[in-house]
């Protein structure tokens, strides 16, 4: 998708410097920089500090970060305890996992070449994710058109939560695909954005990545959407995931769950954008995914550019306040309508999953 | 109740001086500034601009303001103008024309002394409005009491939602009143403190007057409270309210129906504190509550201490970025517990509601 009318990916291998070129996300929306990253550290500490986020992203990342293992030791067993390290940089995420695994499956049965064989494969789950993302959109399309068919509407109001845009993952975004391939559609479409407290990835990414598209959005705060939702002024929401347990239960950015309760109470469609990399076929019940404890200064900390236009770090309440910090919730499956997958659209309980996956 | 170990009001009047006093309450938590008010523009600049705000301090400060205009005109037509001025000043909460009527009916049957009058009306709205906190807070810590009891807590875990301290009322608050009565009572509690975009308030002001009265809490982002409901990490939960329907629905600071819809799906008790006066027994449906749009500033900028220790506004995302900024929902009566008022405990329908006062 595009940056200033220029087409970007979030993540690319440069051949000639051997080095991996992201966007530092913790930057935007006030700084668009390219950051090379040169060695396994730089990849975790990315994952870690958020350079880079979104489940299907940091599962490339990792990915990278297995190339540059591979050069420091070609050992098999070395590469699997630097796979462990690249799995706790963050919890909830499965994709980060499914990433290094895919990686040690292909080293598995060679002998050497580590470094080419691995960056070949990282290569592959880039172009892959472009292609699943794509195809999540031409799926949520349907659905789309459709529920503007049903409802006869001139204009169709979708909610998102947190950042499962493009920058969440290698190009088009797991639930922005479907509202890129709307607007490119000629389907007037307007997307309210929630802010989503406290890392605001909401209104720093979103917004920032559907202006730069020009598709109409407004940022509203966390607390909104139910209002919205009542007034008649939400169509359907579309968020992304971070891992889908069998049983369709979804772990997302947390407040997903609270749009998910408002969206059933009003009827509206909710549904969970992934690719099939993000469903974690060991676990039964949503209740077992790990959710993240983060640094309580993502709440208390706020940057912006002050009157001077220049980028400032605020205390925005007294330290003797204290404050917690999870990162996800889960959503039971009961709520969600409908997951859209590369596969197509599918119910959100096991067997509807199993089906579509041919397990 | 305590700031800094000494016991302040929200509001008071100064016989020598003849001004309103108030705590400035946009410059909490980082400044303790107590304003003096000397005449009616100031006090519609005061709830405007939100220096004082929550539904029961606004009504006892418009009751100032007419106060005030008593001195430029002795005319009742005259002041009635002037009343309906305030009651412009902020659309959603009732207490604002509540107190204002209650002013004008006083000085509907006399012909002169309408400041001395006034004046001695607005104390009385002031003393009742304490006397009906602290009812509030006898009545709510039986619930807490049962509570305690029926689930054989040790420590319990209290969310609330914005600002219904007593900095939003004359004194003890409303959803605090029962919080501060169980504390008294030295019953273990933690308050988990909803951040409340956009203007913080619970950040800001709620953990604020808690930390100053040794309350344990914690502040949460406000999409947070459904993760802990789901954990089982909430025991009940207790917010304010704007306006209520004669049904029982209730207007609240934007994100209540949120949290409303999380502890009913997670069968955890939701109860609204109220004086009596936030009833509104001329609507007979929360769809008929106005609510008041904001200045979308209110979501983009943010204030809080740079690294020096200096206040600062910044711009949390770029000008181009559009946002919008609603300051109430409506949870419906379906999704609360039971009322909290100064005159017992009621459920929330128009017979049980009719039933406590004597209608």
């Amino acid at each position: 998708m595009k940056i200033n009318g220029k087409s970007y990916k979030t993540i690319w291998f440069n051949n000639k410097t051997l080095k991996v070129n992201i966007i530092d996300q913790t930057l935007l929306p006030f700084q668009f920089k390219v950051v090379e990253i040169q060695n396994f550290d730089e990849i975790v500490l990315a994952i870690k500090n958020m350079q880079v986020r979104g489940a299907p992203l940091i599962g490339a990342t990792a990915a990278y970060g297995m190339y540059y293992a591979s050069l420091i030791q070609q050992d098999f067993s070395f590469l699997k305890k630097k796979a462990e390290e690249l799995k706790k940089s963050r919890p909830t995420a499965v994709n980060l996992s499914w990433a290094v695994d895919r990686i040690l499956k292909v080293i598995s049965h060679v002998k050497q070449d580590f470094p080419k064989i691995i960056l070949q494969e990282c290569e592959k789950i880039c172009e892959e994710d472009i292609l699943i993302c794509e195809q999540i959109g031409n799926h949520g399309l349907e659905i789309i058109k459709n529920i503007q068919k049903e409802k006869k509407l001139k204009n169709i109001n979708i909610l998102t939560h947190c950042n499962a845009g493009w920058l969440a993952t290698v190009d088009w975004g797991t639930a922005t695909a479907p509202i890129y391939k709307a607007h490119q559609n000629k389907i007037p479409i307007h997307i309210w954005v929630d802010e989503t407290r406290p890392r605001n990835q909401g209104s720093a990414l979103t917004s920032y990545e559907l202006n730069h598209e020009k598709i109409p959005n407004t940022i509203i705060a966390d607390n909104t959407g139910g209002l919205l939702m009542r007034e008649g002024k939400v169509d359907m929401c579309i968020v992304g995931t971070d891992r889908v347990s069998s049983n369709g239960d979804v772990a997302n950015k947390i407040g997903t769950y609270l749009k998910a309760l408002a969206a059933f109470d009003n009827k509206i469609p909710f549904y969970v954008a992934l690719p099939s990399t993000t469903i974690d076929w060991s676990l039964s019940s949503g209740n077992d995914i790990p959710i993240e404890e983060r640094s309580s200064l993502e709440l208390s900390q706020m940057t912006g550019l002050d009157k001077l236009g220049k980028l400032q770090k605020i205390n925005i309440y007294p330290k003797e306040s204290k404050s917690l910090n999870f990162a996800f919730d889960v959503t039971p499956a009961k709520y969600i309508t409908g997951f859209i997958t590369e596969r197509g659209i599918c119910e959100a309980n096991t067997n509807s999953l199993k089906k579509l996956f041919s397990l």
